[in-house]
């Protein structure tokens, strides 16, 4: 392992996170909070760990995929180590372990929150939760990567462990240049999102925390009511934002450099589309005879689905008292998630697509045994290594969700809570039912079981391997691997 | 497709089922029930269809693999047809959806049923319910061809789509011989059981049922309370009897053979017991405040594991009460299933060593990409198209599971209702929680749910593959395949 390298990374990390912790602690000093001092202790805290931690430039700059794995894993962990402290020493959050749980959730676009009145927190920390989102959304090595030209060659093994999706297209030649053009579309979805909801006449404050909310598909909101006590034009508008975001970049990519015919022919935006809108209208039908007016019915399931596919987690209505049907539905889409290449999580659109593809061969595969057919997508073929990795992350995902299960048992909570909560904090989406409902909280699980579930946001939002490489004894052991 | 064969094959099975139903027609004379009369009507009429049905002798006998599958496939749908109209008849089980679910649920070795109080059905029809379990439970067609050799070379795809597990590993060089070692077998297991519970002071007519139940993994009892109302010896002797069934029949194969020290070193069976173990004692330390006495906790925490585990289904307490912990640890159990090559369902343990080291091997490969390695059990290597083949199974199981939820929860019952009784039926273990707890029923799903879990039930016992072929258009279209 190149120790040297993994430490200076992190450093690295730190000094970038020291420059995001002075936004909050801006946004303290407008609204005269002394919470903002906090914020700007954290800020320089981290700067002075990350001046110790990268202060030795390693001679070896090469990373090999295990040690850019290990690397992205720790960094996301001291990101929220370090991001968590403002918040709880400000005493908005009071206890640590929660404070830790609300920042990674908040990195990793979950969007669960322990807080049962988020009303009453300062404006640093409202900012500070949603900002999380904002950078955990589209990832800090992205943003690093945008800015700086860091490692060398070895830069790929940092963005694979970090984006989203079975395999990391690069849009263009060089990891810098796809990074840049990355941040550059994000941007100008966020710009476009808080431009509108300004003109729509949502305050300032209120548009930025919903925009880094919705393009990071985090979930984090300032009202108790999540964007319910918003005009249904913003709930329309966020509705669309959601949906834009959780589409494969590489289509945005498409749309700047003209190939519009190419966007309609990606099989997963499609497929995305396709279960946005017949999950919408039968979900409308369902909770029809609730709301009385078709108007509302569509708008309240085309928000809650859209909201629930892209992994964001806001919530107009409170979706735990729709009749079972809905609910499952919405279960079911907390599964499926976004598109890979989006700054939604899940298991993606395109992984179904693949996996349910291996089906079909398999079982032409029997009917007719003499057969050779690939699996294909979007017209190319999908290699095996690609389908063998899509198989083990199944089997990851569901390993490590059903163990968690088992493991917040202990706090006796009912089954639907607990499996939803998994479910939620795996997908990186927010609500699920039962006690952990939109109009619940992350609040009454104990210390152990917070854990748990920080361990399976970030699992979640790291595409389970980075984390699990992490923990394997192997990858710590002393002999240099090639 | 060879039609005429697939056509000749059901007749068989029809005349075998003739035969079955003579016993619980004697059953009904012997307890002077007019039940009887209607079990062998049925008997008539299932040698009659079945000679109409294989009147004529096709002259090609050779069976694909597909013709294999959805030959076995379609003789468990009309055994259960048949087998569901004297239940029917006879007014013990007035409509027939809820025949058909209670016979399907028998020889699936399911054990869910639509009765709310079995103590009022006739003999002749408790017995039949619980002899389809042991029919079921080593497999209609074992059976056939323990006794005819009927299908000359072709055998062996009718053998390979009704046994479970990854793969059929034939005991001796002969299928029609494998079929009459593991009959064999499976014969001195129901006699030993018998004999045993007879000599506790369990009665004759409750000792064949509880046998059938245990030996097939079934779980259908004549009681409301299944096991309890029986002594602490008898609920002892029968869960040692359902951890018996639930280990790979070539472990038998080993000890008859009197090759001792091979039978321990088969890594299933060690899983096997390993976490039958490891949960019976978590659980009994979980309910202990409960039951008072460690003596009675541990019996009951035996009991459930061990029924569980093997997808038995008896249950000799309510565990829906227990707490919540040891409710998930059995929901998990339910996943898991039994040894491969026994009478049990679910995944099966050794599906998931195959699969878990499929994992191991993937991290091994980021960790050290250069290095090669095999995946390994019992020290053969395991080879790319088991893997393969159980990867897609993995994907079929979870996509028919999410789908099933999503079907039956139109009945709008509880998420833990719909999601363990799907869970129960697709591993064929018969109770869930909440309302399909061990003291609930399935009779409040609408017939639509009760279809879907029908289907789940066989495409449970069939280990998926051939339902799946029988539902993909391309096994009916009219080229014949090699």
């Amino acid at each position: 392992m190149n120790y040297l390298m993994i430490l200076y990374i992190l450093g690295s990390v730190l000094k970038f996170e020291a420059v995001f912790l002075l936004l909050p602690a801006v946004v303290g000093f407008i609204y005269g909070e002394s919470s903002g001092l906090y914020f700007l202790g954290a800020a320089i805290l981290s700067l002075v760990c990350g001046m110790i931690l990268g202060h030795k430039k390693p001679e070896e700059m090469m990373l090999y995929t295990r040690e850019g794995f290990v690397s992205v894993a720790l960094s996301w962990i001291i990101m929220s180590v370090f991001g968590a402290l403002p918040m709880c020493l400000c005493g908005d959050i009071p206890f640590y372990v929660d404070a830790l749980f609300e920042t990674i959730s908040g990195f990793t676009t979950t969007g669960a929150s322990i807080c049962t009145n988020v009303e009453i927190l300062t404006h640093a920390t409202q900012f500070w939760r949603s900002f999380t989102h904002w950078i955990g959304g589209m990832g800090v090595f992205v943003f690093i990567m945008a800015i700086l030209p860091m490692m060398g060659g070895s830069t790929m093994n940092l963005m694979k462990a970090e984006s989203p999706g079975p395999s990391v297209s690069k849009l263009v030649p060089h990891v810098k240049d796809t990074a840049k053009i990355l941040y550059g579309m994000y941007i100008i979805l966020t710009v476009a999102e808080i431009g509108t909801l300004i003109m729509f006449g949502m305050p300032l404050f209120d548009s930025l925390i919903t925009t880094f909310g919705t393009v990071g598909t985090g979930g984090f909101g300032i009202k108790c009511d999540s964007i319910a006590p918003y005009s249904p034009a913003l709930q329309i508008i966020v509705t669309i934002f959601m949906i834009l975001s959780g589409i494969n970049y590489s289509a945005y990519f498409l749309v700047m450099t003209r190939k519009f015919k190419e966007v309609f022919e990606i099989e997963e935006v499609r497929w995305y589309l396709g279960v946005i809108l017949g999950s919408s209208l039968i979900i409308a039908v369902n909770i029809h005879h609730i709301y009385g007016a078709w108007g509302n019915s569509l708008r309240h399931s085309f928000f809650q689905v859209a909201s629930i596919i892209t992994t964001t987690g806001y919530a107009t209505a409170d979706f735990d008292q729709w009749p079972m049907l809905s609910k499952t539905i919405l279960v079911l889409l907390m599964f499926m998630g976004a598109c890979a290449g989006s700054t939604g999580g899940g298991i993606k659109v395109s992984r179904l697509i693949i996996l349910s593809r291996s089906v079909k061969k398999e079982l032409s595969l029997i009917i007719h045994p003499r057969e050779i057919k690939k699996i294909r997508m979007d017209g190319h073929v999908i290699e095996h290594e690609v389908l063998r990795n899509t198989n083990v992350f199944l089997v990851i995902y569901f390993m490590i969700l059903f163990i968690s299960v088992l493991l917040i048992s202990v706090d006796d909570f009912s089954f639907t809570t607990n499996f939803t909560a998994v479910v939620s904090a795996i997908n990186n989406i927010g609500p699920g039912l039962d006690m952990v409902g939109p109009t619940g909280s992350f609040a009454e699980f104990g210390a152990f079981s917070k854990f748990v579930l920080m361990f399976d946001m970030l699992a979640g939002r790291l595409e389970l391997f980075p984390v699990m490489v992490m923990l394997m004894p192997a990858t710590w052991r002393g002999r240099e691997s090639k």
